[in-house]
């Protein structure tokens, strides 16, 4: 892996995504995450759904979220992820999320998941083809 | 069916079920509605997930609340179900919403929903006897 | 209003969407459509943002939905909404949620959210310009 | 501070806070976590409400979830809170979460979160005494 494997997803901000502080809720950045995943995959042309048809799943293990600025209803998000770790059985994403028309400012939050690669009988399982090729290491 | 099968479920609203307007984002009642449902049909000794690992299910397929009053942060609300009308392949549940400590000012929202009965190939089918016992109809 | 007022929107579904059934939890949809709104509105040069900056709001007074076909993960929806009815202190908005590439199967999902008209005091009041112009219905 | 202060929370899993992998979606825990804390804070005597009312915010500025089993529809769920550390401006909480009746497993999430203390115009400012005794550090 000699460039580093990412990917940019555009999201806008709806009420359902904000609490009563006026801010999104903390929790909801984790499902900007994944989404941001999902398209660096599909990018590569495999969708997570092809992972799952071949029996193999990449459940999050661990996650971890920085709140360094707010961001508010009807904001344009830039969400970024990036393939930050890959090991025998598991993959790090790492991601930056960034206010359109504010990048200059810095990212408002930033983070990281890890997880596991298994199989259908939910055993810890080496990546398999198809998820190395998802994640752009191999050209299939 | 003489006495119409109810039950009472109580819940405490959490920031992450408010939105910037400061009150409970709307969807949110729908998922305290499935949160009724679920302790009335617990209420009769059965879990929906016996229902599941029988192979039928109860998916929405018409969902309505009617908004009269909001919820808002670290309100304890009481969430009131009842079994309106039993088809031969379908159920309707009404719903009322209370906010505890002041049910005299009437529901903050009503609503009902309306769920087919579908078997493990997703076909509409006949309320099951696990479905009748769950909702108070049979005694098994 | 000669011409309907309407808008569409592409939705790609997550993980956080779904439920252990497989599908797009049924409240969800409930912020599909607001997704759709906030869009609609946004095209007509008019932020959400800016109807509240004035002091008014347009919170959901009723919602209904009836789920036709399920959505799945990965899905790429098409939301579409239409400004339905204006009276002088409400608008309805009516919905329909399609799958790209199955447009020809119907909507999922389609259905109604009514909205009152409420000022910074939370008292039902007149439709005001910003909130006509943002629905289509007046030049400004 | 020399016993840690801690508070129980049992919290039941409805299908909307699960996906389609047929397990708690992994933000969820999240919410999860929140739930705690507020429960924490009231069973001193203070609702997280009058920390807001007297000008003050405690905003998650850090989240981390490790995930080691996974939650399902219907579990009734132990979450256990712990005030972890206290210093001049901020507050850790760490969180273990169990399955009811499989305590003996052990915690199928744990997790911390680290909270800043704001002033009404969002600077950072010393733990006031309303939060310290909502945090059992004070007597008041």
């Amino acid at each position: 892996m000699s460039e580093p494997i990412t990917s940019t997803t555009t999201y806008r901000v709806i009420y359902g995504d904000t609490d009563a502080m006026g801010v999104v809720y903390h929790s909801n950045y984790l499902n900007f995450f994944e989404r941001s995943r999902g398209d660096l995959i599909r990018a590569r042309g495999v969708s997570y759904r092809d992972v799952e048809g071949d029996g193999f799943a990449l459940p999050v293990t661990q996650a971890y979220a920085h709140y360094l600025m707010p961001a508010r209803y009807d904001d344009l998000l830039t969400i970024k992820v990036t393939v930050a770790r890959l090991k025998r059985a598991s993959v790090r994403f790492e991601y930056e999320i960034l206010r359109q028309g504010e990048e200059h400012l810095g990212p408002l939050v930033t983070g990281y998941t890890l997880h596991a690669c298994t199989d259908s009988q939910g055993r810890i399982v080496r990546l398999p083809e198809i998820v190395l090729r998802s994640l752009g290491v191999s050209q299939g």
